[in-house]
C-alpha cells in the first residue's frame, strides 16, 4: 500500500524557513510556566494520595470490582489504560480520551526520558501539565522497552546501559534513576525497573533474572521519596510457576502499592499466558490492585478479569485503528475492504461513540483509502470507546452478579 | 528528516486479516441511510436559497462587508474557506473546523469524482451528510486540478480527457458533466469548468483559452438545473488586462450568482497577482460576491480585501500546520526549531485557540519532532484559527470604519 498520502504530512520541511524570533519577556515566560503547573497543583490539592478499595468480589470467579484513588482522580476497576507512550495517546486530544471514558492513561519512562527529557517535563510543571491530561497517569518503567533493544543494551547488577533507538546515544538507567525519572514526570503510579525476559527463556536464566529484578525492586522501593506517587512491583519468573510464586512472595515482602504481572504477552502461546495469570494472580494480596501488563485482546481481558486482574494496557485499540482494523460487537472490520464502499451503516450500530453517531462505513473507508488523518482520528475514537465500553460492561456484570453469564456469552 | 514515525500510521496493513462478515439487515441499512440524509433536509428546509447582501463599503478602499445566504447557513464576508479537498479538512473533525469560526469549507469536484465517486456520495445523502459538515460547502470545479495534470490531459471543445492521478484510468469531463457532478455532491456553491492556464502564457494562448472558458461557462449555466445551488463564473485571461476585461464582461452577460478570479496564484510574481486583482475586481458587479481563488498569505488576503474581494481559499493554513509552520501575530514559527525546546509559552499569547489555551511550544515541539498525529491536529487548529481571527479582524475593521488604519498597521 503506498504511503505517500500520510508520509506527506511531514514532508516539505525543506520549504520551512526559520521562524522569526519572537521577543519573549522572561517574566511572562515564568508566569506562563508557573500558571499551568499551579492549575495542576490546585486540582490535586484537595485530593488524597493513592488507595485501593475493593468494592466487590464476584461469586462465580476471581473477578473483582474496585476503585483506585490517586491525586489526580479515581479509577474504576477493572480498568483499561489507553497507551500514550510519548506523552500523547496517538491521534486523540486529551478531551477525546476522556470522552471515550478513559480514567487513566499509560505513558512511558524510557521514551520520555530520551525525548523530550524528564527534567524538561519536570521544569515545565510535570507530565500532567505538559500533556494537558488532568486525570491519573501510570508510567511504565521502560524495562520492557530497554530489554527489547537486544544487542543495544547491557545488563549489570548496578543497572542497564543502552543505546537510544532515536540517535544511538549511550545511556545508563539504574533502579534509583528510574524512580528519579518517574518522580520528575510526576505520574500517579510508577513502575519498578525490571528485567523483562523474552519467551522462550531457560529456567536458569529466568531464575537469575528474577533475582536481579527482586534486588532492583528493593532498590526502587528504597529510592522512592515522593509518597503522593504510588509504586507498583512487577512479578517476573517467565513461564515457571515456582519462580512466579517466589516472585510474588518476595515482592509482597518488600511491599508495594500494587502488583503487576510482567513478562507476559511477549510471544508465548495464549494458553501459557492465561495459565500463568490464573496461577499467579490469586497469590497476590486482595487489598492491592493487580495489573496485567501489555494485555490485550478483548477476550484476554475478559478471561484475565475472571482470574482477578484489575488493570490492563495495550496498544491494540490505538494501533489497530491506525491500520484500519476496527472492533465491533459483531467482529472485527477491516475498513479498507471493498464491501464497505457504499455501506451507509455506522461501524457498529450498537456503539455510542462519536464516530458511530456521525459517520458511515463508506465515509470511513473513503478517508482510510485516501490516507486522510481524520480516518485515524475517527478510527481511534471508535476503538478506544469499544475498549471502554467493554470495561463498563465487565464492571456492570460484576456489580449485577451476572459476570458468570457475561463470560459465557463472551466465550460463545 | 526520517518519516518512519508518521509513515508507520498506515503500515502493518499486511497484518490485517479480513474483517468478519457482519450480517446486515437491509431495512436497517436503508433506515440508517435515509435518516442521515433526512437530517440534512430538515436543516435546510426552512432556509432560503442563495443570496448576497452587501452590508457596507469601506470609505478608504474597495473593501466590502457582506453576508452570503445559502441553504446550509450564512457566511460573513470577507470570508476564508478552509480546504477540504477529499471531503475532510485535513486533520480536523468538522466540529473543530466549526469551532475555529469557519462558516464554509471548500471541497473538490475532481477529487471526489475520482474517489469515492459523486454518484456514491449522492446515494448516501450528499456531501454535507457524507462528511458530517452542516454548514455551506463550495465545490471547486476541478479545472485547476485537471489542467495541472499536464501531459495526462487533452483539451477539446467538447471537454477534457484526462488520466486519474490515482490509478491512471481515463476520464472525460465536459461542462455539463462538471455541473452534474456538483449537483450530485449537493454543494451550496458550484464553480464553472474553466481552463486554468499556467504562468507565463503567451497572449494568443491566453485569448484562445479564454474563449473556450467562456463557451464552457455558458454551457455550465445552461446545464445548471438545481436552483438551490448557486453557480459562480470564473474570470480568466491570464495577466492581460484586456482579456480580463473581456472575461468579466462576457461572464456578466451570461449571468452568475458570483464571480471568481481564477488563474492567479499560479506562479506569477506577487505584484502581478495584485495588479490583476486590483484591475479586475472593480469591474465585477457590486451586488455579487467576488472570490479570489487559491489566495493566499495573510498579507495577500488583506490587500485583496482592499481591492474588493469577498472570498478566499488556500491550503496554506492546513498544509503549513502539517509542516510545523505556524502563524502568529509576531511572525511565523517553525516549531521544530531547537529554541522552542523548553519554551513554556503558548504559540501566540494573543491567540484564543484551543492549542494556545492548553499547550506550550515545548510540548508542540516535542509532538512534532516525535512525529505524533496530535502535533498535526494541534497545529492545524491553531493555523485555521489564526486565519479565522484575521478575517474577523478584517470584518471588524470595515464595520468600525478603521480598515484604513488596519491595513496600514498590517503593511508595517
Amino acid at each position: 500500500m503506498p504511503q505517500s498520502g500520510i508520509a506527506e504530512l511531514f514532508t516539505n520541511l525543506s520549504k520551512c524557513t526559520t521562524g522569526t524570533i519572537t521577543i519573549m519577556n522572561t517574566e511572562e515566560k515564568d508566569i506562563a510556566s508557573s500558571s499551568r503547573a499551579k492549575d495542576d497543583m490546585d486540582r490535586i490539592e484537595d485530593k488524597e494520595g493513592f488507595s485501593f478499595h475493593l468494592i466487590k468480589k464476584d461469586a462465580s470467579s476471581e473477578a473483582r470490582l474496585g476503585k483506585i484513588k490517586t491525586p489526580h482522580g479515581e479509577i474504576s476497576t477493572p480498568a483499561f489504560m489507553p497507551v500514550g507512550t510519548q506523552g500523547t495517546v496517538k491521534a486523540l486530544l486529551p478531551e477525546m480520551v476522556e470522552d471515550q471514558g478513559a480514567q487513566i492513561v499509560l505513558s512511558n519512562t524510557y521514551h520520555l526520558y530520551l525525548r523530550p527529557g524528564h527534567e524538561l517535563i519536570r521544569d515545565l510543571g510535570g507530565l500532567h501539565t505538559f500533556m494537558n491530561w488532568k486525570h491519573p497517569i501510570l508510567t511504565d518503567s521502560g524495562g520492557y522497552q530497554i530489554f527489547s533493544l537486544g544487542d543495544l543494551r547491557q545488563i549489570e547488577d548496578e543497572g542497564v546501559t543502552f543505546k537510544s533507538h532515536i540517535d544511538g546515544s549511550r545511556h545508563f538507567i539504574s533502579p534509583e534513576i528510574c524512580i528519579e525519572i518517574q518522580e520528575a514526570l510526576g505520574s500517579d503510579i510508577m513502575m519498578c525497573l525490571d528485567e523483562c525476559i523474552p519467551y522462550p527463556s531457560e529456567y536458569d536464566y529466568a531464575k537469575t533474572s528474577l533475582d536481579l529484578t527482586l534486588r532492583w525492586a528493593k532498590r526502587c522501593r528504597d529510592a522512592h521519596t515522593n509518597r503522593s506517587q504510588a509504586l507498583f512491583g512487577i512479578i517476573q519468573g517467565g513461564v515457571y510457576e515456582d519462580l512466579r510464586k517466589k516472585s510474588v512472595e518476595e515482592m509482597i515482602a518488600i511491599g508495594f502499592d500494587g502488583y503487576a504481572l510482567g513478562g507476559l504477552s511477549v510471544g508465548e502461546p495464549k494458553e501459557l499466558m492465561r495459565k500463568i495469570t490464573e496461577f499467579a494472580t490469586p497469590l497476590l494480596p486482595q487489598d492491592k490492585p493487580r495489573y496485567l501488563m501489555g494485555v490485550g485482546t478483548p477476550e484476554d481481558i475478559i478471561e484475565s478479569v475472571a482470574h482477578g486482574i484489575d488493570m490492563f494496557d495495550c496498544v491494540m485499540p490505538t494501533r489497530n485503528a491506525r491500520n484500519g482494523m476496527l472492533f465491533t460487537n459483531h467482529g472485527k472490520i477491516a475498513i479498507k475492504n471493498a464491501r464497505y464502499r457504499d455501506d451507509n451503516l455506522p461501524l457498529d450500530s450498537t456503539c455510542d461513540c462519536y464516530t458511530c453517531r456521525n459517520y458511515s462505513r463508506a465515509y470511513l473507508r473513503h478517508l482510510f483509502v485516501s490516507k486522510e488523518i481524520v480516518a485515524v482520528i475517527l478510527n481511534t475514537i471508535h476503538n478506544v470507546r469499544f475498549y471502554m465500553n467493554l470495561m463498563e460492561k465487565i464492571r456492570d456484570a460484576i456489580q449485577n452478579n451476572s459476570f458468570n453469564t457475561f463470560i459465557k456469552e463472551a466465550r460463545k
